[in-house]
């Protein structure tokens, strides 16, 4: 298949070589020469502009940093929309506020072109193992389209709703999933002042009601699981940065929807903290320094 | 086996019962007649003082309010250490603060009589169906002498480290909860005010990250899963005044330590909130009602 | 003077009728029909476009709701802007965000025009009065320029430095605000409930270490203060709705500058809650209502 | 007159000094030798127990750490209750919570004693000086009876209702206290990396609806206020410890109460951060080193 591909960046990349070793044939655009470049010797074409990108496609697919290049890299006079052909399907991965998601789709599908936002789990290690999971936000028949295009660079696609939805699927997890991390961090630390054995403790909440993905397979106290970031110093894994992005988009997207987050608008500002510490590039697991953990 | 039985409330009357049922001999105090003449009925001995119950038991269990009871009951003149003979071990199952744990243990140690504290998961229901978790704080030997008492009571007996630590896997493990639960309520009522249909974001989140034992086992949101308090009006389980009074003890045990709990801190005070409004007789996680769900 | 001014709500009306009663010509714009036609009744003249507004007048001033309308107003085609001659200065007084004050600032000079931003407290009953306090963010010349047209609609001009920082002092003075607002609803309701008279309190706080504007001139318990919002049923004042606002402004602002600010966010989200339970048109110290109180 | 003082530690201390300076015969207690040879030296008479000190003087007043040695001091066999005479009057200036003092003015009254709650602001400076201000919980015969003692310690008496409400006071004025403090603090460093001159905003909030004393008495930002702890390194002042002690106090108060306490929850939990970063010995308006200041 013909495929665009715009946003060459730490996850776009590895997920377009891994279209190219597919057996797709891809054309790309990015800002970054260094990018291009790469893409080149792996076999891309390059484009001058997102409108060159969609002029030659079969399927767009954008991996951008936040809301407004997805709006600029659609709208603007050389954009995808100015260049692309009717009935070409659209695909943007990158993580942003489900409105803006909605307003392309609008857009785009007013031309004749049909749109899905289908943002990521799995961070960098999942984009270069083709291993993602793409939430999806699509009607049932484009789904079904560019399911096939989404198998070339990730394990699990789940379909989420109409339009937007994929976004809203992955702020809400998101948004949870900040929380309960900093909740494994202060039952952690508090039993280990207490007096309890880390271990121990782990173990017991593992199979306990305080079970979750961030006690039992990104515990942040070292040395309880052997691969978790906090057993290599917070290094690697899903830093702390970019959960405050999408913290971020869950608070607004609350706050535009006139609903209260008390626990998701605290655990924005703890971020904000070890951000502002200079921590924001760890695994977002090392919150729990913000307790007193060396 | 000769047990004595302190403390015939909701749980204690039923982990009595299951005692009686297992075949052993008890004798049992408590402040209620009406708790009392069940007891009977069931073939209880009645003793007239905690220290009556002590005198002619091989084992003490004891299943009360608070650490105040729990000090009353053990050290008054007319308790259990007054009565109980050398050796004869003791067993706090009541949900109380570390401190006071390690306290009683050293007192009963100091007197002769090896001391657990072994406070339970699984509620009403699992009182009733003998399949309580226990949490255990005593050395090994105590813990495999207590097994065979605590198995006429519940199904899994956790060993958690010295005295004390029984209590602090359950507060820990609480306090994370508490967290976790008020993340789902967040999520879910964020993504259903956005527009994602909330039986399709339970399911993406259950197979994600921000999977916990309050998303795919006790929902917040009404009609996810049919068997969760949500979905019956929030009665019956975990009732909140009961979460605010262990997150009550684990903010306190926080605060003795000089840890902060930033998050366990906040969730204390939704909990008041929601119990303040007059709801704190529903399962904890009618939280979501603080966040507008009807 | 010959004046421009775009925006006749609630604010922009009483303002622009006091510029008229200080003896200015005014030419007004504003996209309601009924607001127009009572600003020709006062005997401003009407025009098409903020653009057709600029063109006549030797100072332009907007007052409108948020940025998003501000930047309308300011750089559209038929915008201010476009018509406006150069060296004639321009004053917005809406609230918005410090960011976006300096991006019109730069526009505006770079076209020759010296801009101000000029936020206001005092609220509606102090546009009527003509008895408004304005927050200037502009350089010393500019600043007295601009004393005497502002002295027709208020009382106080206070030049907070060069542009934005108007903006600034507003949206900091309000966090603050808003914080202590919540601390004296805390105190006063816990007063109450411990059993002290709330009147003895409040005097005692007044002159102590707990003194503040909230306390002392508007405190939220009702009967302390005969004028304040709390004794008529917080009916007038500052609506919550518009707190909500600057402090949406405030924690945003904060955010873009990567700074945590704690009780800011957890004030939103109070706001958020009193505002989803129907409350937001409510005076702010209204939120002592979320504390139990009638 | 003939005191007994009991706890002559860095408040009590001078307090009994500047009794003995203002005439008065003194018996004294403490833990501390030193401490008692100072007050031998100042010229006190020294007692063997609280008993001792009680049974030879006209009224009693005691300055101790925290409710336990405030119990203990009046209630043992060899405390102040059971050495007293009927009739002589007893006054507790500890920072105490509301319900002890309650329960000890009740044991008191019950043999014939009049008791006062009369805790103090103005700190070991106000001590020294005599400076002090008293917040008394006591009918008003017993504390017009007092106020010639208490003028001998401090300048401001003020009656704030029946027993416990001295405390109620206090402890309601220092949980506003903490939070506004934490308010200008969020509002000045926002302010300062928004890009305003902190001295400015400083003058604006305090004229306007921000102003506290935490603003125009103790700023946190350095340089501000010459005299504030601010502009010495947060040397002197009300320590943080204190102040984490007080809300400790408040919000220990409201939960028995069943009161939410939001902004005072979050506010004991930053300020637990501070002193577990190694800053509790500084005056509490440090806290604006969490938020990232020098």
């Amino acid at each position: 298949m013909q495929i665009g591909f715009i946003g060459l960046g730490h996850m776009g990349g590895p997920m377009a070589a891994n279209l190219l070793k597919a057996g797709h044939a891809l054309t790309v655009f990015d800002l970054s020469e260094a990018a291009l470049d790469e893409a080149k010797t792996a076999g891309a074409t390059l484009a001058s502009s997102p409108r060159a990108v969609a002029e030659t496609s079969e399927v767009v697919i954008t991996m951008l940093p936040a809301a407004a290049h997805v709006k600029a890299v659609y709208l603007n006079d050389d954009g995808v929309l100015a260049g692309v052909r009717p009935g070409v399907p659209l695909i943007d991965s990158s993580t942003i506020d489900p409105a803006t998601a909605r307003m392309i789709g609008e857009t785009a599908r007013a031309r004749g072109n049909p749109f899905a936002d289908a943002p990521v789990s799995g961070g960098v290690v999942g984009a270069q193992a083709g291993t993602l999971t793409f939430m999806v936000g699509a009607d049932e028949a484009l789904f079904e389209t560019l399911k096939p295009v989404l198998a070339g660079m990730g394990k699990n696609m789940v379909r989420c709703g109409e339009t937007g939805t994929g976004q809203i699927a992955k702020i809400c997890n998101n948004l949870l999933l900040a929380i309960s991390m900093i909740g494994v961090a202060e039952a952690m630390k508090l039993g280990e002042v207490l007096g309890i054995d880390p271990n121990k403790l782990a173990s017991i909440v593992n199979t306990s009601t305080g079970r979750c993905w961030s006690s039992d397979t990104c515990n942040p106290y070292p040395n309880i699981l052997p691969n978790a970031p906090a057993s290599r110093g917070y290094a690697g894994g899903f830093g702390a940065d970019l959960m405050l992005k999408d913290l971020g988009l869950a608070v607004d997207a609350a706050r535009q929807a006139k609903q209260p987050v008390f626990m998701g608008a605290l655990a924005q500002q703890l971020y904000q903290s070890m951000s502002q510490q200079g921590l924001g590039s760890l695994d977002f697991s090392g919150i729990i320094k913000l307790y007193g953990a060396k």
